[in-house]
């Protein structure tokens, strides 16, 4: 590690490098912990250097404003002592490690080396807060943006006529809803069906990010449709474009939103391919939807009486006690839903009473969950967030959309549609991330209208 | 310019962006001589935050480095102080244009116009030095240095299938042997011929630099021959690659170091490629030769006869005048070289006596040039230093190596080969850029043998 960042000569680098990530592979958990540390804290930055420059800095007399055209020269003459002292503490503040970045970044197989490094990182950010540490994530990051900007990402249409070994891994990374088997993949590429991917010059044979779309004659409403709609529509009669999954592959990319530009170069690919496609929007999961629900339920039950929040409304308290026909599945509607959502195969999906008396309640809170439930001013569904500040708003909830295991278990089911509206993609965005403004539709929000007369 | 900065609203920026780089096109060269400045002064930096941010950084205790390991957690404290000042600092430091920068190189023709604007910066700077626009140049060239990694860059070996509109360009931008007509250019691209680019996915349809290559039996010794070698040797016969035009296209990217990247990325293809092929090596112009032998004749003439230097021998004066014939060519051999070197139409590469009698001190007058001139410790040649910088020696000098109009006024027609031996290219490169060292092949020294011999 020393050697590849303390020595000039290129060949020699090129071994240093190839050495270190190839030795780093081999390295256990604990050792990749102290190596990485150690890059943090003893390949930090000089920092008796960076205060000697500064005070070098504030030493300087700043010119005064109004000598702007009189004496020109001689404030061009102080400026430049500024722009050289600035110069150099621009470069004194950068950390050694960059060194290491900026050289695995041009070296084979380095980006994805330092893609793979930033992903053990954030593993350990997640145990324990180290300040060296984070720095050192959060210039790796920096560096991540830079490199991987839209610039320099290839936008791939992926078909059936794409290597196997591309597409195994987009079998292998899908994460929203699984690829069962080559016939499900093909269908996912066939006819009615897109699936675009972000490619990197330097990674090659894989994309960083890849979405998946369905073209079709109505906003979805349950996954099902999606993946199982046999015979396809034709496609001149599809007027949305469905995204029904994007999932990226590298870890060690949190937090480089590629997503957002996927998706706009996705949406201006299918405009100009099919004009008649004028509605964009996706169906989501709602991955933090059930465990929140338990979290306000176990708290409604265990609160004093004084505080109890009324989570469940009359009619639908004795709706669901009324279902559980007085068996042994609580003594309340909130004890009744805590044990049907924990129920381990959730079995209450095979009984249409229970299905029905869940449902009023389900959907209602699921509203309030999305347009209400915030975390630092961002929604707290990590999918909502992402869709809005993407620039989408919420546009319907969609009862047993998902009855999958995972979707059962995400959120009991349920999924919503984040419309892309392409007049004001831009101006949503914006009112959401310095507002935290929450868009949605006149349908959306008539689920939670209660909710919103109660504030 | 304004809004392409201030605003958030990517749909804002877009139209800025568009019309300021329109509109900057339209502009007089006086007008964007202001604008350009404006961007550098009014664009600057915050000096007022970053002394305030200096000052709180100074105010902190730099942690005793003895605490290593005692006491880690109150160090993790008060260095997540320092990281916090340092990552505003660094913020600080950038000047508000390099968001427009920035901006600009994710938006469509950005980037080319970006090259064009410090081109013309480059040429303000030419006649005036202004310590703010020398620092925007130099934040810029950073950028472009950072966009234009190696990486993000495609090499593609051009051929006679390539688009018109492409091989257009590479006729357009030839710049070291001008191509004359289509034959010519089929000729560079056929058998025993490689044109290599490399091209950035955001400037389409044209290389940012390309370079040339012959493959030959021998170095070559003649521009001629490699132009006009017809039929040519076919091309498993060949054992040497040569390197004789390399051709940036955007003056913007001054100070850009392509050529370097691209000569060791075709030297790889070539030879994974080609086996046989084991010499790399040039043939390269002297631009800067007849000027710099002009300006000694020139002020060996002028000087008094006390610190006069004797430029010639005495065989070469005797020589020289014995060829002129005793005509009103000069009363010196200096004079006669002046006047042969200057006359217009370069009328001495008619005479064989002329030709034989300028032959000895021309050549031994140009190998001290190219090994012993210098510049701030560079070659002052300009293709000499940009092939020793890359890790080449100097090879061999080849008398009435290049005929053309501009080989005889550039260097009397003298061309040189600069070698690539593969195994010790880094080490070369190292000992020129730190200490100077020019490394030449042993038959080149014995061209001014008694030129070291003085020393």
């Amino acid at each position: 590690m020393h050697s590849a960042m303390s020595t000039n000569k290129t060949e020699i680098v090129d071994v240093a490098l190839d050495d270190f990530s190839e030795g780093y592979f081999f390295l256990s958990p604990e050792n990749r912990h102290k190596i990485l540390l150690s890059l943090a804290k003893e390949y930090d930055l000089n920092r008796t250097q960076v205060r000697e420059l500064m005070k070098q800095h504030l030493d300087l007399q700043l010119p005064s404003d109004k000598a702007d055209d009189s004496g020109d020269h001689e404030e061009e003459g102080s400026l430049s002592a500024f722009y050289r002292i600035e110069r150099n503490l621009r470069q004194a503040l950068k950390p050694m490690y960059e060194v290491l970045f900026e050289r695995l970044n041009t070296h084979p197989g380095g980006l994805k080396f330092l893609s793979d490094m930033r992903a053990d990182i954030l593993h350990i950010l997640e145990d324990v807060n180290i300040a060296s540490l984070r720095a050192l994530d959060s210039h790796l990051k920096e560096k991540l943006i830079t490199w991987l900007s839209p610039a320099n990402l290839e936008l791939h249409n992926i078909t059936w006529d794409d290597p196997a070994s591309l597409l195994e891994k987009i079998v292998a990374y899908e994460a929203v809803h699984p690829i069962s088997n080559l016939i499900d993949l093909k269908r996912r590429l066939g006819i009615g069906r897109r699936c675009f991917g972000y490619f990197h010059p330097a990674i090659s044979g894989e994309p960083l990010i890849f979405i998946e779309v369905a073209l079709m004659k109505d906003v979805a409403a349950t996954i099902q449709e999606v993946l199982w709609d046999y015979p396809p529509i034709s496609e001149h009669e599809a007027s949305c474009a469905i995204f029904y999954s994007i999932s990226s592959t590298q870890p060690g990319l949190s937090g480089v939103n590629l997503g957002k530009f996927l998706i706009k170069r996705v949406v201006d690919v299918v405009k100009k391919d099919m004009p008649n496609v004028s509605v964009f929007a996706t169906l989501s999961p709602i991955p933090g939807y059930r465990q929140w629900l338990l979290s306000k339920l176990a708290s409604s039950e265990m609160s004093g009486s004084a505080f109890k929040e009324n989570l469940l409304r009359l009619e639908e308290e004795k709706a669901l006690m009324d279902a559980s026909g007085g068996s042994d599945m609580g003594s309340s509607g909130t004890e009744v839903m805590w044990n049907l959502l924990t129920s381990k195969h959730h079995e209450w999906t095979n009984s249409p009473n229970l299905v029905s008396a869940l449902r009023t309640p389900m959907m209602r809170l699921c509203g309030r969950y999305l347009l209400k439930e915030k975390k630092r001013g961002k929604a707290l569904d990590s999918v909502a967030n992402f869709h809005l500040q993407n620039g989408a708003m919420i546009g319907r909830l969609n009862w047993m959309a998902d009855r999958s295991q995972k979707g059962l278990a995400q959120s009991g089911g349920i999924m919503v549609n984040y419309i892309y509206r392409l007049d004001n993609i831009e101006d949503t965005a914006q009112s959401y991330l310095n507002e935290g403004h929450i868009e949605a539709s006149s349908d959306f929000r008539s689920y939670i209208e209660d909710e919103l007369e109660k504030e």
